[in-house]
């Protein structure tokens, strides 16, 4: 069993009322693998520049993720996004993308990333998203993230690639967006019908729901009185998620299992890592999680939600 | 045992997406008691006009609550409101406000009300609310809400109400804006030290937060599909969490007991209550709720939260 992620790896330039970072290491795949390292093998996949070093990897690598579907792309720059949070950080402003390498990204998976079980297709251009899913046919779970910018430009695209998976997760004003409907509840049931049986949507600090044929599950988003940096925490939160499912998966001896009470475990467990990712800057502090505070968190978690 | 609710008694003119009612019984009192009257003795208190008709009284007679401390002004109107809300419900427009009987409004409790053990000063004007804490001084459980406009006006006379009050409950948006603090768990912290032991966050469709000094918890709100007025929602909330308190306290021979597993309970009955206030116009479903209602809910609630 193993897990691969496809998207974004990236430098981000942050600044929060708490401080700020240049060309940090960032991205949609970095955030979600390192993430999900804790629980299952991970293989990222994504595109990079000549500027992107060794330390860099080294993070990764750091934690065990297979880094050898990373493309290096000879004398090109990294995907580079510039952004800033004022006091209420659920609202991120971009001051400067700059997708680079990116523009001319065609995925080629190795043997090993294509060949895994689990499939995270974090936000990139949806004819990207499907591409890296034609190439990863022996995915049994296969989840998608996506943004605003491609619900209002690439509609179709994307209803395709959700038309490929078997769970997405989004925020929550994007699932109402894509599905022109204000009522949560109603606006995920018609993302199913396009075809993903799991619905996930994100809710920034407010935390996440879950929505299945069978049922509903919410929980609230980890309480922090010291949010340094939230940028990254949707996909640590898929990688938390989706990570724990192959995981455990793994342990079971390659049954995956997605009933209802398996994938509200797997909530918790995106929850918490979420939550460590917003406690600093980028990936400094899940770079130096340790598995027993994800343990500890989860028992937190668990009390803070019983009645 | 018996809880003591002052605030608004209203007429309320509402539109949504999903149709519109002129003058209809609202206010922040009326919806308030009419959600505690399921736990609890209720003695609801605040003026009308003579506009108010019997048939109004009947629909709080109807669910056995004291309408006695009713103070009918002769040849006054009844507090109006007019708004709309569009698709997006958490969003209440208002397009006018009369205060009518409430712009002389002294409060005079009648015995029985003073005598409460509980009390809700719903909101109103914050000297208002401290004339009616004077008056209820043999509460042993006083709790208050409150609005922008009154943090924003009356700032000082609404910091010494809160002083004291055992538990404050306001919307999060709020909570954060007294505190002049965005992170939600050090602006209730900070609530906290003006005198309150316990702050409720109320985040509207994404549920409430109970912070004591002991712990957090938090409560997805119940997730509708369909939700056609979310007038008094809040206050539904407020009168389920009170109501369901001082009703316990009768059934424990009058040992009122806030320890945080019991103030967990009372967040999952406020919740219960107002996921039934939206479903309809006004005060319409809650009027016709059955309390085997409320129990299937509760079930609910506590198998779409475990994991």
């Amino acid at each position: 069993m193993s897990l691969t992620v496809a998207g974004s790896i990236a430098f981000d330039s942050v600044r929060t009322p708490f401080g700020e970072r240049e060309r940090m290491l960032g991205g949609s795949a970095v955030h979600c693998s390192l993430a999900a390292s804790f629980f299952t093998d991970v293989h990222v996949v994504g595109p990079v520049g000549s500027d992107f070093g060794d330390e860099h990897i080294a993070v990764l690598d750091g934690r065990g993720i297979d880094v050898s579907a990373i493309e290096r792309i000879a004398g090109g720059q990294t995907f580079f996004w510039r952004g800033h949070y004022e006091y209420d950080m659920n609202v991120a402003h971009t001051d400067d993308t700059r997708l680079n390498v990116f523009g001319d990204f065609e995925p080629k998976l190795s043997n090993a990333a294509s060949e895994a079980d689990t499939l995270f297709l974090a936000n990139i251009q949806p004819d990207l998203q499907r591409q890296v899913r034609a190439q990863c046919s022996a995915a049994r779970l296969a989840a998608l993230d996506s943004m605003n910018l491609w619900i209002e430009t690439t509609r179709d695209s994307l209803v395709a690639a959700i038309g490929e998976v078997d769970c997405v997760l989004m925020n929550d004003a994007e699932i109402r967006e894509l599905a022109g409907q204000p009522n949560l509840a109603r606006a995920a049931r018609s993302i199913m019908e396009l075809g993903p049986r799991i619905v996930v949507a994100k809710q920034g600090e407010y935390g996440a729901a879950l929505f299945t044929p069978s049922g509903y599950f919410a929980l609230p988003g980890f309480p922090l009185e010291d949010v340094r940096d939230p940028t990254g925490a949707g996909d640590s939160f898929a990688g938390g998620f989706l990570g724990y499912l192959d995981g455990r998966a793994e342990r079971d001896g390659g049954h995956l299992v997605l009933d209802d009470a398996t994938l509200r475990r797997a909530m918790a467990h995106g929850t918490v890592l979420a939550s460590y990712n917003v406690e600093d800057f980028g990936t400094e502090r899940v770079s130096r999680l340790k598995r027993s505070e994800v343990e500890s968190r989860l028992a937190e978690l668990r009390s803070m939600t019983e009645f």
